[in-house]
């Protein structure tokens, strides 16, 4: 590990801890604060990767709106992910949408999981085919309209849909590479499904991966609080996980 | 979708839903309670499998005892495992073990999350290297010794060590294609990391998956509680969470 | 394995093998022929693939024809895809496309391959944008009209497209998987590239294959004949390297 | 793309293509040459990526010698990976080792393709278990003794197997990707089996790619030449198919 010496682990090196081998007398260590490994940010190789700028989410008109609007409101995450958009635009940092897009044959799957159940019951996301915009515009699928200068502004790389949670199924982890980006700044909707299955596929792919924890928002649902596990699972799991205020100050002196 | 018709589908069709148009209308699905897709355990083609069912977690004298041993206690996470393999191995279900270890040369990795780093910081899972068992028997990074007789009788499959939390960079997707499993149980330490990693890239991968939420535990660190991040997230992605009770039920009678 | 054994490997059984040990005395095993696993069509879990139905390989007008157009001429391609098509309609298999597209960005990529170069600098599959169908009609992106009957009959699922030459960044594992298929009937362009990569990927992601080697095509440049490649890449590594007519008959009798 | 602006781009300017239309006028296009796009040798993120310098393949005890010892003997393929390996060493490049190891339960794989067939009914690379070394030493999966000084220098990493021909089932990316490599020289055993798969997939994951035609050798069988396919294959699809020769001056000069 490169940039970080927790205390607890110079600490142990004065209680004769056998590197490979069993440690019962590391317990000082078990108690010790979780790291904070930070994540650099640099203009070249770092980019801002957005999920879900969707009307389904972010429009009261929207399939979903009900489900996470307390808590869009709690992290003003519409105005969050707006700011982060301008500061990478205006700081030359690259930006990259992965959209999420069900078509008719989506909806015949043989089998799916709990919210997968939900979103395919309320037609979320849903456009009438890959090779058709047909009432595309406007739609829950279509992007939130303030958004749309910056992402159809012919330089925003907007990947395949990803179809369930995480980039497994798209080109996102090609598009960054393809473009020397090792670094993602991670933000959209939602924050335990979409934004913390990509954080995860990112990190298992090997990038360093920062999370915007006031940029995204999640699904109350059946007295389920989406939001307290995301931000449980970005501070344990990132590299780090920021305030929107804390990421631009970051873009900005990149 | 295969199995539900959730009530608020069969409803949205008196409220003339535009199938594939944007949906001003179904308000009164935003409000319908979170389904419960359910999973069938049919012996032929169902797994149990356990990610991490190793001292440096389950042991006292693991490394990593005293951040997750609360959870442990309330979960009684140790008898639940040992319960799920006594009933798969009686029952003729196929077992596959997917192991966490870290050999010297990962410890110079130059990058990693918060708790990669402390991972990496106690030696948690530490091996001498992949073609060496020196010391490892017995270490944290073996198998608890109550569960060999279950991991240790010639038919378990024991995958590569996942690296991060996730089965990303192992075998087991494979291992189970190639048995023809197409739903797995899922198992084992810890909740919120490797369990829930192992849960969102399976069913990436186009695997039914229900989650034990009782035969896992979490960490609890800096105030955060990740056995409850890990059930909201079990609850709201998998097919399925069950209990070890309800788990063992539908084994025995599948 | 659960159909082949191999008359060498029965013989091994008589000159003594230490099973998991050196083999000194299995010099027979090594001059034995391939075996020729075979697969089972079903129509239930088998599915019809195809890879690049595009213009720009198969019509006349297509930036890419000539480098296929003598080896589209001797395999009989363009007749050989359809009839697999058709065939497939008929005894209601299901059918997957898995296209090729470019967009303005991924001419930005950084760095390729010697063929990727090649697509990139003839403006192969290009498109306006993922959420642009603007000249998309008839252009060498779109697929052969002949074709469109059978890909646009509302059944086809056409995934996202594949960026280099497998489908590991787009939907088609998930899309297989969610719809039950296990066996994958693999034909289209271009041989040596895509159809291979589509094979090696599926293979490796638990997939029996079948591939149909005069439903494709491939390049001959610079002396390197890619159908050569193909040929002699599908007969080592699927589980059969069918022709068109033995494929049509196994369809029927499934 | 970066570096390559082959001679027909240029002419096509001339000729009036709209860039993302239908393009009847690049004729000229399609008879070009192939590009070669090349790839820079950088201390610092290129690394060495050997797979299966086993005595299977390698020492004529091995269980696959015959298959190959033709082709080996043509390319001078043992003493071109040793050359490698000491260049890579002695210019401190990272190196890391792709194994290829089988266990019993492999052994139970329901269906594979040919040339999975042959290699488990010859007991190919076979091990005991994943935590089992019994029998291990000298054997057929065991590296070549004369590679051994440069592997089992603690430096070298050494992944998980890779469980057919490519490394999706293994850590090789994400050991490449943590260690900050981006680009990579390949080597090993076979040419049209695991050095092409892991061509394949490394470049679908976004690395640069430069295969050495001659520090590999493939099986001759059924009149099917390995050898020949493969360096078709590395010459369309890499960016670079180097001679032993040629990359060892490019690793002295980096």
């Amino acid at each position: 590990m490169r940039k970080i010496v927790p205390c607890f682990f110079v600490f142990s090196l004065f209680v004769n801890v056998d590197l490979y081998g069993f440690h019962p007398n590391v317990a000082a260590a078990q108690t010790a604060p979780l790291p904070s490994p930070g994540m650099k940010v640099t203009q070249t190789n770092t980019a801002l990767v957005l999920t879900d700028p969707q009307n389904d989410f972010l429009s009261p008109k929207g399939v979903a709106w009900n489900l996470v609007k307390d808590s869009v409101a709690e992290n003003h995450t519409i105005e969050n992910i707006e700011l982060l958009l301008k500061t990478a635009k205006e700081n030359k940092f690259k930006v990259f949408v992965s959209p999420h897009y069900y078509y008719p044959y989506d909806q015949k799957w043989m089998f799916g999981g709990a919210m997968e159940h939900l979103m395919h019951g309320i037609h979320m996301y849903q456009r009438k085919g890959p090779l058709s915009l047909e009432g595309f515009k406007g739609s829950g699928a279509d992007f939130l309209d303030k958004y749309k200068p910056y992402i159809e502004d012919g330089q925003t790389v907007i990947t395949s849909p990803h179809k369930i949670f995480g980039p497994e199924a798209n080109d996102l982890v090609l598009q960054l590479r393809k473009q020397g980006i090792t670094r993602v700044i991670l933000a959209g909707m939602s924050g335990n499904l979409c934004i913390e299955s990509h954080m995860r596929e990112l990190i298992e792919q090997g990038f360093e991966v920062a999370v915007v924890h006031d940029a995204t928002a999640s699904a109350k649902i059946n007295d389920l609080d989406g939001d307290k596990a995301a931000k449980i699972n970005f501070r344990m799991i990132a590299s780090a996980s920021w305030s929107t205020n804390e990421t631009i100050d970051k873009m900005k002196n990149s």
